[in-house]
């Protein structure tokens, strides 16, 4: 970035002093417009080593034989160097100029030919819907070479997307994001961006200026349909279907995350959700909207305990924390005292803990923070109704109903298929999961047999890997003397095993030794088949599929990048880039490449959470951290390190600045 | 500010260290919400006053004593002073608790008091409709004094009513500011907004922050009538007309804007305006959705074109040269080359020249520098309709129209009377302005008598003052000697006379002498009536009314603030504040205390434009500065010391910074 920087301030110098140098010949001057048209870095380079290094070589020269003159005879031989200077200087300045002239023609005749290439590559028509095939963009510079390399197709531009693009080797692939929205969002400081201790745009990078250290191209289009068998996308802009064309690929990674569920529950289209930027700002908008129709002189009591009655349903904790920040340090200063007395947050969570993924030492932790904070956390129940005013719930162990009052609901639970995912789904009799995409352990979707796709993030789940299916084969493999009967040393050899074919199953087959013992009922010092289905399927119950976080979006999207590039590699050199070869682990009949490298693996590297002035942190294995300004600084390092770039980082600081400064911002727009 | 800050940090400090005192001790602790509580700082103040000083000089006297013995005897009496010092900050401590309990629970009644005090005094009803008259608001602290003062309205929160709260004196009127947007809008800058250059946050202030230091109250809802007879004004909150209500008043200003013009030409409606935050929003939204689409690989360079074709048609130079600097300093840092060649800018503007209320040479130079930035200056051309992709226009000398494709146009000529002022201007027939509320000379509306209704800013013009109207009148108090002629001295008494009660004719009355000299025709060395008749039909068709700048409404704000004060006292020590009796300027019969006071008087400061890393200055009398780098700095430090408020400046120097280092966000949302 900031050899970026010093490059363009260094081409901007030079552009100053060869204008003002040309200008003191009252010569032409160069306009920024035909500096600009310079705009590849080589031609100015070439431009600048062309014109103005031989004046520099001059003038050096020059000066050091001025100052080695000290006869006053030599005045006159001064003279006609400084002639010779001037002679120079302007061949050399009339040169450039017509250099630049006709490298300004050339760029301009380039461009135009450019235009004339796209326009004529992308007239191909195909697909099943016989749309146009654009196989060319109009960033394209070199037709010839790109063709040659195969082409990736990346839908999305979320955590996923974004570290894959990150770790993707430059020049290896074709590569094209196709997204709806151009920018990556930093989701898990969204909350803060409700209320206004972060602006939105400091959570925001745009994805042409994350894609330009890998010459990828960006479409800003939604993904509507995948045509497998041609390996086509079908894209379409806006809402007019009949802007859709096709994209094609070579290998495609969906990474289109989820929608929160709209549906299930009566009413639940009156809560609102918080996944994107514009969620955000609607909610923020509302907030304050609330607080000022509460402070109408004609609003009734009823009506303002209602308006300031904040609802959560599900896990939002951070929301409900932001909330009642926002409340005391910044509603009290402006808004009448009456209403400090009458906002209620209140959380409403169907299991026996908030943050119930977490320690139990940090749901005590929080639930008492909260209760201090007089934050209404209503554990152990579930919502039946939402109406526009009100949502009904009842708790486990009664029979009776509850109303609950809210102003504002925040539906912050659950995780629904966006209408891709539940295209491709449907489509694919693999795919029977009606919550998001299944893949195998080295993420390629389900039902796809060569490899080409690959699904990650929130959008996809790792397959349950389903042990006792593979009871008999595991077993006799294993049973080498084919006895009927696993000693120990054959188990320990079957359980690395496993573990290497299905990596989200280690944790479970860590201790072989204990598991033996556990698992050897009868104490024959060998595992019987009958045993060795009890202890898989126990296994198999224990398995949860990994949660729809940034941080496996991250870790996945890291996996795939390095694979990609290491399947380029394979592909040229015919050599594997990885340590030995895993296509044992895999199910496929004819391994692949990719069946040669390493399935993915998670390492959970520990959970956070703000809740208000203070902050948690779950490292996992009984690890935690929590406390006041301590732990929310650690939160805000973690999330400060995590940022995609300089800039948000920047923003970031200054936001966080800015609010201890100033407060919050309480204008409604 | 800093002081409040300092304050803050003292007192949670304060509270801190008590905090750990107390637990050092092994008693009950202080809650945050009991603490925020304290929240009236004087509270706080004799909190501290009466816990920790004590404490503080116990501890000094233990401190000096323990360092002045040195003998082993003594300390015996030390550990009795350890238990006294025990014995004490218990005391002290469980006696604060117990006050701070019992200072919570009293304004925890107080707060319920006012609440039911609210309900109670907001029950009345009035007026035509018979709606609730809200007398009091949620945050009035002291019914019974502010019952006492004078109620002041005002109607808007952009410049001219801001400028007015700030130059209010605090204490002399119950304050109370009506309006839909609960943020001052810093206008000027608003181009800027458009693109990127600027945060939309940074140039909003909100009004609850700007009236912290008036005591006024803030009442987010829109204004749609005014009972005149009965001081009422109607307020609603939301489109809902059944959550109307009335909010009487004493004296009343109206700022509250204007509208742009959305009707008159066929298919205005397609174009965008520029007067609100939300219109930047959407406009900054539209551009980078042009560029997004322009870049598809589908879209045709027919297209391409037009939805890179950006029209402004009228005054809107600084939006055209944001575009332009968004242009060429982000768009071809992140988009395809193709898309730089086919952007195209246009002004179409009626007259003929741009920024024609500016001196010459300022025209010419942003002429020339549009020119060579490329952009398409259309002058001399009149839009005859729009559609929804193209526009169609007439040059002033040619007999066919002519097509302007567009992707954005932004209407940015006329202004139109908002629903209010339509309303007003209806009910008074004095009121016969198509565009605007006319006013006197002291700014109050006409067609009311009293003196209780102001009218500022965009919404407001003032009267012409039709000296020809007048002129028997005036030829009559003149003419001294009532010989039918006037000489130079009395011509020079009533010139004078003319310059006080209508300011805004000041200027063509300056030179006495000269225009004596012109009018008198038949250089008879006095002026007949005819003569005189002349001069004054002459003065009054050069008469322009003042423009709808923020200069203006910030002026008339201040006037307006000043004189608002001067009436309280001139009311209540029935001494006039002012140096002189200027009643004899009134029209008015009966004159009151209004019409003792000075007119206003607009001392037009100059004016500036932003035209793409230029800016032009016309400070009047041919006073000019125009220029690059230095001229943008001028600019920008004359906005800067314009802010209303330290925490906007801060936004505004971070967002230039943060352009000049990472340059603008092009992310769409």
């Amino acid at each position: 970035m900031i050899r970026k920087l010093t490059n363009v301030y260094r081409a901007e110098n030079a552009y100053n002093a060869y204008n003002k140098l040309l200008s003191s010949h009252g010569t032409l001057k160069l306009s920024t417009k035909k500096f600009s048209s310079l705009s590849n870095s080589n031609n100015r380079q070439n431009f600048f080593n062309s014109s103005l290094r031989p004046i520099h070589q001059y003038m050096r020269l020059n000066f050091s034989s001025r100052f080695a003159s000290t006869n006053v005879d030599e005045f006159i031989t001064r003279r006609k160097r400084r002639r010779r200077l001037i002679f120079f200087s302007t061949f050399v300045i009339i040169g450039t100029a017509l250099l630049v002239e006709l490298d300004y023609r050339t760029s301009e005749s380039q461009a135009k030919e450019q235009e004339e290439k796209t326009i004529r590559l992308c007239t191909r028509k195909g697909g099943p819907k016989g749309l146009v095939i654009a196989e060319h963009f109009t960033d394209e510079k070199d037709y010839e070479n790109t063709a040659k390399r195969p082409r990736l197709v990346i839908l999305g531009s979320g955590w996923g997307a974004i570290s894959l693009i990150k770790g993707l080797d430059k020049k290896k692939y074709h590569v094209t994001i196709i997204s709806p929205q151009n920018y990556f969002l930093f989701t898990p400081l969204l909350p803060s961006a409700t209320v206004g201790t972060l602006e939105a745009r400091s959570l925001l990078e745009p994805v042409r200026s994350i894609i330009k250290g890998v010459d990828a191209h960006y479409v800003e289009a939604k993904a509507t349909d995948v045509v497998f068998d041609e390996k086509l996308v079908e894209v379409t802009s806006g809402d007019d279907p009949n802007t859709s064309f096709y994209i094609p690929y070579d290998k495609l990674v969906i990474a289109v995350g989820s929608e929160s569920i709209t549906h299930g529950i009566e009413g639940i289209e009156h809560c609102h959700t918080l996944k994107s930027i514009n969620d955000a700002r609607l909610i923020r908008k509302k907030i304050m909207d609330n607080f000022e129709k509460a402070t109408l002189p004609t609003t009734s009591p009823e009506e303002r305990k209602r308006l300031l009655s904040f609802v959560v349903c599900g896990g939002g904790v951070e929301f409900a924390a932001e909330i009642y920040d926002f409340l005391t340090e910044d509603v009290v200063k402006y808004f009448p005292t009456v209403l400090r007395n009458e906002v209620q947050v209140s959380i409403i969570q169907s299991s026996d803990h908030i943050l119930n993924t977490y320690d139990e030492k940090i749901s005590d932790f929080a639930e008492k923070k909260f209760k201090r904070d007089h934050i209404n956390v209503i554990t152990n129940a579930r919502v039946q109704k939402v109406e526009s005013d009100h949502l009904v719930y009842k708790m486990k162990n009664e029979q009776d109903s509850k109303n609950l009052d809210y102003g504002l609901c925040l539906w912050s639970t659950g995780i629904a298929m966006n209408p891709l995912t539940k295209a491709i789904s449907n489509k694919l009799p693999e795919q029977q999961n009606k919550r998001a995409l299944v893949t195998d352990s080295r993420l390629r979707l389900k039902g796809i047999q060569d490899s080409s796709v690959y699904a990650i993030g929130d959008c996809s789940t790792i397959e349950n890997p389903n042990l006792v299916q593979g009871l008999m084969k595991f077993f006799n493999d294993a049973d080498l003397d084919k006895n009927g009967q696993l000693t120990y040393d054959e188990f320990a050899v079957l359980a690395t095993k496993i573990a290497r074919k299905y990596p989200l199953t280690a944790n479970h087959l860590k201790r072989a030794h204990e598991l033996f013992d556990r698992y050897d009922v009868d104490k024959s010092g060998t595992l019987e088949l009958d045993e060795l289905r009890f202890m898989l399927e126990e296994i198999d119950k224990k398995f949860t599929s990994l949660p729809a976080t940034a941080q496996v979006a991250n870790q996945q999207g890291k996996y795939l990048g390095k694979k990609l590039n290491q399947l380029v590699i394979a592909a040229e050199t015919s050599i594997l880039p990885s340590s030995r070869d895993y296509s044992e682990d895999s199910d496929s009949n004819c391994p692949d490449t990719d069946d040669k490298l390493a399935p993915f693996e998670y390492a959970h590297l520990g959970s956070m959470a703000y809740i208000g002035n203070a902050a948690v942190a779950d490292f996992g294995m009984g690890w935690t951290w929590m406390g006041g300004l301590s732990a929310v600084y650690l939160w805000r390092s973690v999330y400060f390190s995590e940022q995609v770039s300089l800039r948000t980082r920047v923003l970031l600081a200054f936001d966080w600045t800015k609010r201890s400064l100033f407060g919050r911002d309480i204008s409604k727009f």
